[in-house]
Parts: structure tokens; sequence; C-alpha cells
């Protein structure tokens, strides 16, 4: 299976393909850079495939600057924007970076009309709206990352605290990628137990968990200046979910046309059934007042923000095919 | 890591001993039978050490009759008993099943003091009483494989049903490993949503299932003879998990005194939180009304014949060491 | 990918099959049995979809003894015949063999047009050449296991005579799986140096050496009634390579039309190049005198063989498509 | 097993901190830096968490500018030193790194006393030999990674070249890890079978192949600006190799004394057998007269410049513990 990774000469990119060339089912990686970067891929191309020999691992990697090499993709990544630093919002790289997707989406459309889209870009829940709408896919076919980051980077603080392995947890982060994302703590279990159910639950501290998780990103930039390895194995873990026909349940971003309370005309991150098509099914949740006040919200945010950015992209670009 | 398997010319001693030896964290096996069976285990094991060629894995294979060949073994695992056919319960090899758990659990405190014992040979939950017993071991370092398979064995038919992942389906089935096993159906859950909560619940049969499950291992053996594969992945995965220190919460027959709504002095499946010492905590479950009264129905059954059991044993055997 | 093995309540057969299905780039497994053994096969897959279920295996068991199911396979693997006591030679059970196996190659041949037929059933060169010419395929995908296991045996031998990890050793045997196997002691290195520049080689004896890889399956089925795990893990790692596109050179049975030494219309174990469309390319080797003159032996000895069987067969069946 | 890497905020320092994380092998790596790069490590420390939980990985990641934290590591990495730019040869930085491996060996020596040192910092050869000294250990305990990857590289070339696994290919580049490196071409062979007597040798062009190999580096540096992915993987094989105790041969940089035509008191790179206790044995290699040659010149310009290196650190640095 081929997986083209567009924007592979930024960290999260670069991180993506080695992650997925490592993995065994997929035989042909392609890094798409600009042109004036493609000296950079080249390297980067050369670089991996070195370390593919030291785990005898058999896969293609192709570096270039022509969307023409993307044909025939099963995955196209695209994790291209203007680079977030820690005193940015995801909000206010919107503008540049939903040009570039909108670009994006349409050459891959174009070269790989068969292809499923998986965009990183931030703010992740309006550039799959974009992308989605650029495209002109259905709807299964343009997912964004978003809340399943959130939601590993909850299931780690969980298993930390109550020492059980990561496996075991099951909770979903939904909403927004971003300020409002929403803890399902009401659908939160361990090995299949309520979490509220385990005696530790009473030193769980809910409001610092969920603070931890949406600060989780700006930390990791603040401290190190961009986040790479925690992307790059979701985007791994997310592909071979689907080349593999796995059929597992990951928070991702997708077109919500009102099966969750109603929710339409809007990309918000909720549990869907993912497969070799790629989003199969929205799985109904159910939510408490509060969770569902904040999902609302969520919705609301994001929606407003979208109808901005949208506005704006009109004018320039025409996204109707 | 070592790891032992007593009773290796069996069907699923052998294929136990086959998935072991596959196993990346396990070093070293070895197939332990009665002398007059030596020949065979030598057989098996150059078979198996051909096989491992085939996959560059480097393990050593031990064929012996010698007990003191098991020293410094991580786990042991005892699998011997006479065989079940399709027309026998569990509970009609019981008695002779006994003694020679007795025995051998008695040779594995002399000759691998340190070591967790497995215990397969059914009726599983009197016999892990038994090595209990006549091992000396503290609880946590005596297990059923009892409702882990059962439990193995629900998931699949949920995730058939539901066509979903298997590792998205969190479920129990704890009591007895025979005809008074509890379907923990309040705690089923698929990628931590309520199992209730899904559209295809609709048309799911639970008590179909029920009876599935508790007649999955008679059918098997009506079929071909013996079950051997099943069981034999159900031990690797649990050997796996206690070797890495997973922390996992299987569901394992165990001794209770109390935890789980003030059942004791019995061996039964319960969750449990398994890691390099073995049995690490009972975790209690939350049960209806209906799922309470059956799981002390199973309680009192095995206790009842375990004490019947134990006095035959009394007679021959003297079991405090 | 799809795989289906023929003869599956066999101990080779259902050993393959169990292990293709735990294999990543196997999706689906069909097991063949002959109808009365439907019950038997049915019991295995049973006991096989438990199994992985251990593992969070994801992959479809199909049970039947109706040809059509195995359509659109990838790889036919035929295992079947008459079973080989530790009295009997290969040679003995080839007349009822060669029958079952031309049946199968050419049921084979009209409900998997374009699969790819690896012969197990002994005497495997012969039964290579008869399903060869009853399938009517292309000789690039007619295939027999023969060398291949007998090449890790004794992979084995070296790497425990010389202590170093098995994945280090080259070294083949070619010829006939048999009593006129050849080894190729002129090409056999450790880690790229040949074996005769270590210090060991001194106490290196090459003629038991050779008499223990001869000897190796008759051994195993005098200690143990057959072989199963060994050919199992050498099946599945032959699927892989294969599936994987790997471009491997494996040690396997293929018609020769002159390659090696001149010698033709006759299959033999040769090394050969083995990716996606089967052999790809006999490898050219090069022999010492002795090696030569005991390859040629062996290239009369099975032609002789197969000459023979082939004019009994002809006599009952039309092999000409 | 703990390993630990020194210099994990360098890229290949993190890169290789990450894939040590992979590994089921490893259950827990320290990241060590200066104290002023704390916050980073911190950083990728939480990055490389978000990353294992997306492939249920558990092991533990410990970020620290405190040496007392190595304690009781298997392994020690060492990859600190100035950073090598294109225009740079690997022997512009040979003073101070040589001051910085010396500080950090003896900082090894002090906390973890068991552990075995590997060395990637440049230039190889000598830093091995630095280090070597500087902790007192036995030399079986200190290995430069040096041309194992340049023999990983060479792999990958002679693999794309012949259209063969590269697994299959077994070859060695000895001598230097920088310009007088030598290709034991007569050592060279795929699937066992010399690498002359396939056809496509024609068309090999050894020189250039060489030149490759020896400008894969300064080539990668060059075009992305440094190393990173394919020393991770070369280095997380390294370990597991030791740590699994494969005994596999790999081409090490180790002290010479004598073994290899005479030559000593100079650490080069040659095969050795790797196992649990680091270098089990120095592999005797046969070389043709131009191959002696090269390798003579290897040893003569390293001895040369270890020498100028070892005088001026021994005014500014007591190396004897």
């Amino acid at each position: 299976m081929k997986v083209s990774v567009i924007g592979a000469t930024g960290r999260v990119g670069k991180a993506a393909a080695f992650s997925l060339a490592e993995e065994s089912v997929v035989s042909e990686v392609v890094l798409v850079s600009r042109e004036k970067s493609l000296s950079q891929v080249q390297g980067e191309a050369l670089d991996m495939n070195d370390a593919m020999a030291a785990k005898d691992i058999r896969v293609s990697i192709t570096p270039t600057s022509n969307f023409e090499d993307i044909s025939d993709s099963k995955i196209v990544v695209i994790t291209s924007g203007v680079p977030r630093t820690s005193e940015m919002t995801r909000m206010d790289v919107a503008v540049p970076n939903a040009k570039i997707v909108a670009e994006y989406a349409r050459l891959v459309a174009k070269h790989a009309p068969e292809s499923i889209i998986l965009v990183i870009t931030n703010p992740v829940d309006i550039m799959t709206y974009v992308a989605y709408k650029a495209s002109g896919f259905p709807r299964s076919r343009v997912i964004g990352l978003g809340n399943h980051l959130d939601s590993l980077r909850l299931k780690n603080l969980i298993a930390k605290h109550f020492n059980i392995h990561v496996s075991e947890i099951h909770t979903r982060i939904i909403g927004e990628h971003g300020d409002h994302m929403v803890l399902l703590l009401s659908s939160t279990s361990i090995g299949g137990i309520l979490v509220k159910d385990f005696p530790q639950y009473q030193s769980f501290d809910v409001e610092t968990i969920v603070d931890k998780v949406k600060n989780a990103g700006s930390y990791v930039i603040n401290k190190k200046g961009a986040t790479e390895y925690g992307p790059a194995f979701a985007i791994s873990n997310t592909v071979k979910t689907i080349i593999n026909d796995e059929k597992r349940i990951l928070t991702l971003t997708t077109y919500l046309d009102g099966e969750i309370y109603g929710v339409g005309d809007v990309c918000l991150g909720v549990p869907v059934k993912l497969g070799i098509n790629g989003v199969e099914r929205i799985i109904g949740v159910k939510m408490n007042d509060k969770e569902l006040e904040d999902f609302i919200t969520a919705a609301k945010t994001v929606k407003k923000a979208k109808d901005e950015i949208m506005a704006t992209l009109e004018g320039e670009i025409n996204l109707s095919k």
C-alpha cells in the first residue's frame, strides 16, 4: 500500500513519514515537499533508507516535489502549514494554513482521486472542513487527526494514575482539538470497568487532567520547539487501522450531519468506526448534561471560526470543483 | 525468562509450549513429561526447533522428565490431566486430576520455589485451589486460566456481531469456568461505549451468546477431539502479560478472601491486575442483581465440589507442606 | 491476502493453517478438507478463532469442503496425502499421493487460476512435477517446499555448533528432499565469512551433520508420530516471502529446464529468488566436483521415479488439460 | 532492561532514544542532557510518551541532567559532541569531542560500572579509544558504532542493484569509519552465494559504490543538516542484539590487540560476535592483498590521529582512573 506525506520537511511530516516507512503494511512512502525543499526531502529519504536496512525492512521511499508521484496512494497525509510557535494559538495560523490545505486538497483530488485524506494541519477541525470542501471527496474519505492524539494523551495520564496498562484504558476526548475539547468522563472505563468504580478514583483530579491534555501540545512546543513523535505515531496508527481494515473506534475529526445531538455542517472530533473505506460510521455517544453543554459550545466555536475562514477563502479561491 | 510446561505431550501442553517458544520475551522453554513419554517430547522439541529456525527465533527448548530442569522458571504451566472426552464434564475428571495437580504443584514448590504456577487442568477452579494448597505458595502466585479463555470467546462473538475490532471489546465472564459462568453484561463496552448504546444491540441475543461460550469447549472437543490452539494462545498471552509486567486486567482464577461480595475460601474467575508478581490485585466489580445471584451460585457450586475433592485428597495425600 | 490450505485436517495442514492465520499479511485462511472431515475442520476453525482473539488478530478463517471457496486465493498450499509412518520412505507413498495431488492441482487450476501452488505432499519433488503438469500453470507458480526445510534444519545445526545467531548462517541443501540431498558446503558462510575460516570448523563433522538433516524428518516422525511445527513455519515463512514480494533466495523445488548444469524436465530443490509472482529466477550455483556428482545423481534418481509415477498416472488420469 | 542516552537533545541522540523506547526489550530509557538543556529533554520525553500510547507500548522514559539516574543501565549510548557541519571532516571535531567523551565515559564508569558503552560521537574510532581508556572498562564493554552503519548502507546499495532482499546480503566494511574504510568485496555474498557468481555483477561498479558509502553521511548532512534516522536504527539494532544475547556478527569498532593481521593498540571497525556481554569475540577475516593494504593504511591513519588526540588530552585530563 502506498501512502504519501505532504509537507515532509516539517518536523511532524518527516517523523510521520519515518513511522509509516517502518509499518509492515506500508510498501511505499512518498515524501512531498515544495520544490525549494526538494534537496532536504532527498536527504530525509536517504537517511530513512539507511534506517530501514538496519531493521531488514523493504520499503520504497520516494522524495519528490511533483504531485504526479502521489497517484494511486491509498492515503495522503497533509501536514503542511505555517509553523506554530509557543505564543501562537492554533487559530492564529488558520488563514494561511487554510490556503495551503485547500491548494493541496485539490491537488490530491486531481492526482489521487480514490485516496483518503488525513489532515494534520492546525486548527485541524477547520482544516478538515477546508480539505473536505476543496477536495470534493465524500466525507468518509476526509479525516482529521484531532482528538485522537488528545485521547491518547489522556489514556497515558489515566494509565499512569491507576498504574494499569494503557491498552486497558478506554476514554474519549471529543469536540474541538483545542480549548473546547470535551472529556467524556461518563464513558471512561478501565478494563471495561467504569473508572468511578476504582478506589484510586478518589484521588483522580479531572480538572487538572483535562488542563494537562489541553496544554500538552503547547507544553511540548514550549520545551522542544515542536511536537513530532506523538503526532507521528498517532498518524501511523491511524493509517494502519485504515489499511488493515481493522474497524477500530478512534476519535477523529469528521464532517457531522446531525448524527451527534443534531450538530451539523461542521467538522469535529467524535468516535468513528475506521476501516479500509475511511470513516464507516459515526458512533453515537451518550453525554451527561455538562458534557453535552461543552460539546455544543465546541461546535458553535468551531463553526463560527470555520465560517470566517471559509468566507475569507471564497474571495480568493474557488472551492467548488 | 524461563517457562516450563508440565504435561507437554498433551495437545494443549504442546501447543502452549510452541506458542511460548515463539514469544520474544521467553528465552527458554522446558517441556516436562512423564518418563514413559520422554521420547515424544524429544520429538516435539526437535520439531519446534526446526520451526524456530524458519522465523529466526533464538530460544532454548529442553525436553525432560526430570523436575530438576524446571529450576529458576519464572512461570510453570500445569496442563497435565486425564483427557476429557466430549461426553465427560469438567467435573468427571476432577478426582484423578486433583491427584496429578497436587503432586506436580509440590514438585514445582520444591524445584522452582519462586515461580508462578499457571493451572490449565480442568476443572480449573478446583485445580487452582488444589495447586494453591499443595504448593504452599502465596495466592498471588497460583493462577488458573479459567474464564480468560471464556472471556476471549465472548469478545470474539461480540466483535463479530458488531463488526468491530476485537481489541475494542471489553467484557468479562467471571465465576466458574463451566456451567456457572457469569457474563457481566452490565460492564460490557465497545470502544469504551456501553454495548447497550449501540444500535445492533437490538439484535444481540445474550442467552444464545452465553450458551455458545459455555459450550465452545465441548463444541471444539466434539468436532476435533480436543481444544488446543485457543488455550495455547490464551496461555502465552497470560505469560507475556506477567513477564512484561504489563499490569493488564485479565479474568483469571484466583483465591478469593472476601474481596468480591464477601465470597471466600474458594478459587473463582474474577478480574485481576496481572504483573510480574502474578495477581497484584483483585478488581472489584459491580454486578446487577441477576449477575450477583449467578455469581453466588457459582461460588457455592465450586466450593461444594472443592470441599469434596479436598476431602478425598486429604485421605490419600498430605497437603500441608 | 487469501491463502487456502488443502488437507487442513492433517497435522501439517492444520499447523500450517494456524501459522498462516497468525501472519499479519494474511487476511483470510480457507481450510479445505474432504467432506467426511468437514466437522473436524469446523472445529479447527473455531479453535483457531479463539486463539486469534487472544492476540487481537483479525483474520477470517473458513472451514469448507467446497473448492469454490478457494477462489481468489493468492496461494494454495497442498498438504494432502497418505500419512507416512516411520517405516515408510517418501517414495512408498508416491503413487497414492500423486493421484491426490493431481486431482487437487486441477481443482486449484479451475477455481483459483491465478494462484500460486505450494506443494508439501511427499515425495515433494515428484509431487511438484505432478502438480505442475496437472495444473497447467507456468512453472513460476508451482513450488515445492522440499529443501527449504532441510536447509533450515542445517542452519540450526550450524548455528548451534558455532554458537552464532541462526540468521547469520547462509547455507543450502539442494537436490532431492530425501536421500539424495546435497549440502553445498562450498557456499556455506557465517555472517558472510566462509565457514572454513572459522576455528570451530576443525570440529565440524560434515558427514554427521548431513546424516542428521537427512534423518531429521524420520526422527521426528519416529518420536512424535508426525512432523508438524517445522513444516508449518517453513510454509508460513515461504508464504510471507511471496505475499510481501520480499525477493529472498530460498531453496525450493521448482521445474528445471537446464539452468543448473543442464539438468531439465525434472523438479528439484535449488536456490530461487522468490517474490509476488512466485519463482522469479533460478539462481545458478557453483559446485565442487563432489557436490555436482551428487546433484546429478539426485536428478537422475528423481527423474526415474517421476517417469514411473507419471506413466502410472497417465493410464488413469488425463494430465493434459 | 534500562538503556541511557547521553546527548539526548542532539538529533542522533533523540532519534536513537525514540527508537530504543519502541523496542520491546527495552523497559526504561534515560535521556541525559546538560543542565541547560533539561527543559528540552523534558519536552522530548513527553512527546515520546504520547507516541508510545499510540502503539500500546509501556516503557519508562526519564529526562534528566543528573548522572545518578543512569545507574543500573545495561547500555549507555554516548552521542554527545560538537555538531559536524557539511564542510567539516570527522577529524575536525576530534579534540573538542574527545574531551566531552572522556568526561562522560568517566561518569558512566562511576554511576553505571557494569554497563556497556556504545560510542556514536565522531570520529568514532578515536572516540571509542578515548572512552575505553577513560572508563577503564574491559574492551569487551566499550564499542563504537562505526562501520556498522557503513555496512548497512552498503547492503542497501547492493540489495538495490541486485534487486534482492537486504537480509540476504552479507558484506562488510571494516577499518576506519571515514575515508579509510575498506570494503571486503572478497567476503561479499548474496543468499550465501558469492556476489561474483551473479550475472548482474558485470554491471556492478565497486568504486562508485564505495564512494557512495563513504560520502553517504556527508550527503545526508549536506541535504538535511544532520543524519538522524540511519544512526538511530543502527543503534537500536545494536542494543537489541546485545540485550537479547543474539550472538550476531556485526561490524563494530573495538579495541584490537593483534587479532587481525597483528594490528594493535587502536580501535577499528572489524566483525565481532555480539552478545549480552558485549564483544564476545573478534572474527578473523581473510583479505586479498589490496584489502589488506587498505586496512593497514586505515590502522596507521587512525593510530596516528589517536596518538595526537591522546597527547592533547593527557595534558588536560588525567585519563588513568
